[in-house]
């Protein structure tokens, strides 16, 4: 923790257990706060069945700015009815009371079981107890990336400076997710904090840019969360110049740096697995026809086990990409698995079988690479293998 | 297999081990064969990557009638390029030679461990041998079927009969499939005989309407095979009366449960299954987003592992259905397991989820029934569920 700085300029964060949670040593609720109004930008799930909290938070990101986010976990407020909206609205309004501003200006997530209702009565002693609490220390943002875990294993949490006209610009961010593994459902949640100056559309404009090239690049299983939330605070309290197209792109970067390492951590902690897969597609016509192939070969059972089972099988990812959607021959076709050439231009290479798999059991990465002959455009992805110790944990809980 | 009735008129089966496979005792070559020209009808992997049996049958089909299929375990003569097609070409024109007929009236099938060339020493020999061998009888359709299987454990065929204007028609079936689960890449074919009269256009329209009902309706795990074929073939040999309606009727309901039998044998024969699972999705705007959110479900590694766990999850299945891309509100979904109402209108039901829970586990064959409220249209879909058995199965097959 020590070597984390500080949040950035006017941010505070804090997290604690309130008792949603029966274990008094687990953290269950937690705020991240803006000591003045913040730009905002938020990118929700595409679930059509999603929890209160995203809609209740849906409606205000058109407002553009906002002062907190309070998040739980170990309730997901979702399948509950008009009572829990009700019940997320009362969360920020009473967030906001704490903090000084409207109900309006406050977002909110939640996650762990569905189909509950949200314990008032803790979150009613909660809510206060944690506005008291917020603090920009590195102890109290670690604090809060603890209470927003369900089944994630380490908290995840990450800084970058940048400099802009020699003002030095700070982001923090953290995340959750150990990806839909959990006892009910999991969720991916993640807050952004940055104190440079961004316009809600320019925050907006940089989150969903960062979104595409980081939490929508994983998977662990394809299945999409109802509460997943990305939030983007930007208050503009490091006060730098007026931004230039170098400045922006050193932004942006920054931006998309630290929500790719969030994305890489929860697939990092995927729940049983025992491979983290980079899958690199090139050589594509669109991106989106990339991201299709990276999700196809990313989501297949055949895919993951046949590494788990440190098989280099060609045929599992070539068949994948072939089912992917994507308008293909084999002959366009060629694959490299940690760097070894294995399929070329539509048929099989010859390569050292037993000294690739071998590579693949002695080590926790993998890399897979589909080079295409149709332009240049590509997408980065990442996921897990699928061990029968996921099986296990998604299929004994209820025990 | 005594009790199995001969083939339809005019059609005959043998099935043997020419050597393909290393143990003696395993089939790995079968023929069915019509001493008549037969109506063809056929339908083919989606997949882009598609093995050399599929280009080769695939432009046979539009001739409309052929003599006969020869299909090999062992070996899919997928990903073999040029020399693969030439070879699948060969296979026809060895068949043709021994039947007395053009290759152009042959089609052909394999399946087994793809990116290797075909034993074509053995086949050179087996081709004539299995010809030699054509008979009409239960037991030689047997043969034929055990030669399909890759991981199979069951043979499986069935037969129907349906009476035109007192002629009787008959139809056997036969099948094999575990699902995309074998040691590289498992496939799912199927045959359908019958000595009814068809053109291919009629043929073709009642084979399409079969397949959408039947093997388009099933999923392990969503990998689509690159060598998955369905074919009917009707050579009229019945001699019954010029088809009604209300005979077509009949036949089409003949090629549908035939279909639907062999295409749930697949689903009881996922290796590593605990549970066979119905998923019925009704009252959807078309049959065409019923079918997405079934096929959602049925792929959903979250529905699978909770039955796995016998836990009547509302929320994972309820989730599937949000993000199958079909536009729907919470309110407007009811779940039912196992007949027991868990999600009514978008909210939790109360029920007893010992009982529940206890009747899955209980029980080998699991139901879902999703109710929308958007219109009359259903599906019934069939999948299995996800064990750690599966997944070692899948992983383990190299060592």
């Amino acid at each position: 923790m020590s070597e984390l700085p500080p949040l950035p300029t006017g941010f505070q964060a804090a997290g604690l257990h309130c008792g949603i949670k029966k274990d008094p040593s687990v953290f269950d609720l937690c705020l991240f706060s803006s000591n003045r109004p913040a730009s905002l930008a938020g990118v929700f799930t595409q679930n059509k069945v999603c929890g209160a909290p995203v809609k209740v938070s849906r409606e205000r990101v058109p407002r553009g700015t906002a002062r907190a986010v309070v998040i739980n976990s170990g309730n997901s407020n979702a399948c509950t009815g008009d009572r829990g909206i009700e019940d997320a609205r009362w969360m920020t309004a009473l967030t906001a009371k704490s903090l000084g501003c409207d109900a309006e200006d406050v977002v909110v997530c939640s996650t762990g079981v569905i189909g509950r209702f949200l314990p008032k009565d803790v979150l009613e002693a909660g809510i206060p107890a944690v506005a008291e609490q917020l603090d920009d220390s590195p102890q109290a943002f670690n604090n809060a990336a603890r209470a927003m875990m369900t089944t994630d294993t380490f908290a995840k949490q990450t800084t970058r400076t940048v400099d802009v006209a020699s003002t030095t610009v700070r982001f923090s961010a953290v995340a959750k997710g150990a990806a839909m593994i959990g006892p009910n459902m999991a969720t991916m949640l993640s807050v952004v904090m940055t104190d440079a100056a961004l316009s809600p559309q320019e925050a907006d404009a940089m989150l969903r840019h960062s979104v595409n090239h980081s939490f929508n690049c994983i998977s662990v299983e394809g299945h999409t969360s109802t509460s997943d939330t990305v939030f983007l605070f930007a208050n503009g309290a490091a006060g730098h110049a007026a931004l230039d197209d170098s400045s922006r792109a050193a932004l942006q970067a920054a931006i998309d740096e630290v929500t790719m390492e969030m994305a890489q951590a929860i697939i990092r902690d995927a729940e049983g697995a025992d491979h983290f897969i980079t899958i690199d597609v090139c050589g594509a016509r669109t991106r989106d026809e990339a991201h299709c192939i990276a999700k196809a070969i990313a989501d297949g059972p055949l895919v993951k086990t046949a590494i788990t089972g440190a098989d280099p099988n060609w045929g599992r990812i070539v068949s994948a990409a072939g089912y992917s959607g994507v308008e293909l021959e084999e002959e366009d076709v060629s694959l490299w698995l940690n760097d070894v050439l294995i399929y070329k231009d539509g048929a099989p290479s010859s390569f050292d079988t037993k000294a690739l798999s071998q590579s693949i059991r002695d080590n926790r990465d993998v890399s897979i690479r589909l080079q295409l002959t149709h332009g240049d455009a590509e997408v980065r992805f990442w996921t897990s293998d699928l061990t029968a110790e996921y099986v296990r944990l998604n299929s004994d809980y209820t025990t």
